[in-house]
């Protein structure tokens, strides 16, 4: 036998442990990856969003808007990276961009569920209806007060919230804030209000008088 | 010289080392505090806030509302932790409660600075004349869309931010949020837009066109 030669099984065996400790390493740093911490400020500038919802898949404009990033883009990026699922809670709802970035994440099989508030979801503009004979699930208040919230979950992980409507006024207009959110003490809140109030709202549970709030 | 003498000064040394590494150990901690992450939902239950807003000091009351915890009362409780500087950036302001906590924080010494829309501030039942005849420093916007944030930051290191307007129909009666924030990925970049905000607000930036909206 040559010299060294009864030493390779160990080299082997060493080798395949480092490899193991290397990936058992990436691994961990994979799970133990910061959460996302951001924030977006509005009024938004004007950008061109075809190419974000493109379909199949995003392709490149040639419209004369302005192509570069903005905070209405890097809020339709984040909502677009839902694979699994997409709660949404939100008072007004009339962004034909967002409406857009939703119904493309139903047609991708995620799934959708949306809450919003009665008086606002028959205004001229609002993407409700649309979203609705788009066959996504919709349910409303019947309370005095609004339903004001203003967040979206996505795959059960990623808190979108803030002060921002969903609306072009909103967005282009008003000085708004949303924060994007991973930090478990505040998506599982969150998700446990969606929850609530998802049941809460349930049209099982509607009641039919003529002057409901009155009766109250 | 008794045995074991010659060793005291080395044992006094040992323990005065133990000491100074144990109150090093507590300051570290201390410093490593996790940082709070809460949330608030409303509509908050109507209970008695007279006990936290008291002066000089909280003391009891007998009025026969329910004197337990609730959202508002959580709220009240970290705005009041304020020491030294109190941001406020608010689309509408009219509650009571919330008014007199931001009066008695005025008192106390800390510095309070408003922020607010000039369309919602004159509108009956607001705080900001009162706030500002108490001595408190506001401005506002001149702009078409709204300044329409509801955020407050407390002693440049805790951010209160979410849906809620600072009325008593939002905190009463309607579905909302209010996330307390410690993490200066959120804070930072909130103070930079308070910042922000106050500079272009500076009265002395003010146009006077009779229709300046159409004007800009």
């Amino acid at each position: 036998m040559w010299p060294g030669l009864e030493a390779l099984p160990w080299r082997w065996a060493g080798g395949a442990a480092l490899a193991l400790g290397l990936a058992l390493l990436v691994r961990g740093r994979r799970r133990r990856r910061a959460p996302r911490r951001e924030v977006l400020f509005f009024p938004s500038p004007v950008t061109c969003t075809a190419a974000l919802l493109g379909e199949p898949r995003p392709a490149p404009c040639p419209c004369p808007l302005p192509h570069g990033d903005s905070p209405l883009a890097r809020l339709l990026r984040r909502l677009l990276s839902a694979r699994r699922s997409l709660e949404l809670c939100l008072f007004a709802f009339s962004s034909p961009q967002l409406g857009r970035a939703v119904q493309l994440l139903h047609r991708r099989g995620v799934r959708v569920r949306l809450v919003t508030d009665a008086d606002y979801m028959a205004l001229s503009g609002s993407q409700v209806g649309r979203l609705r004979q788009a066959g996504i699930q919709v349910r409303h208040d019947q309370e005095s007060g609004y339903m004001h919230h203003k967040f979206a979950i996505v795959d059960k992980k990623m808190l979108i919230t803030g002060s921002l409507n969903w609306t072009t006024q909103a967005i282009q207009n008003n000085r708004e804030n949303v924060l994007i959110v991973e930090d478990a003490e505040y998506v599982e809140p969150f998700l446990a209000e969606f929850e609530r109030i998802w049941e809460e709202y349930n049209p099982a549970n509607y009641t039919f008088f003529p002057n409901k709030k009155e009766q109250k």
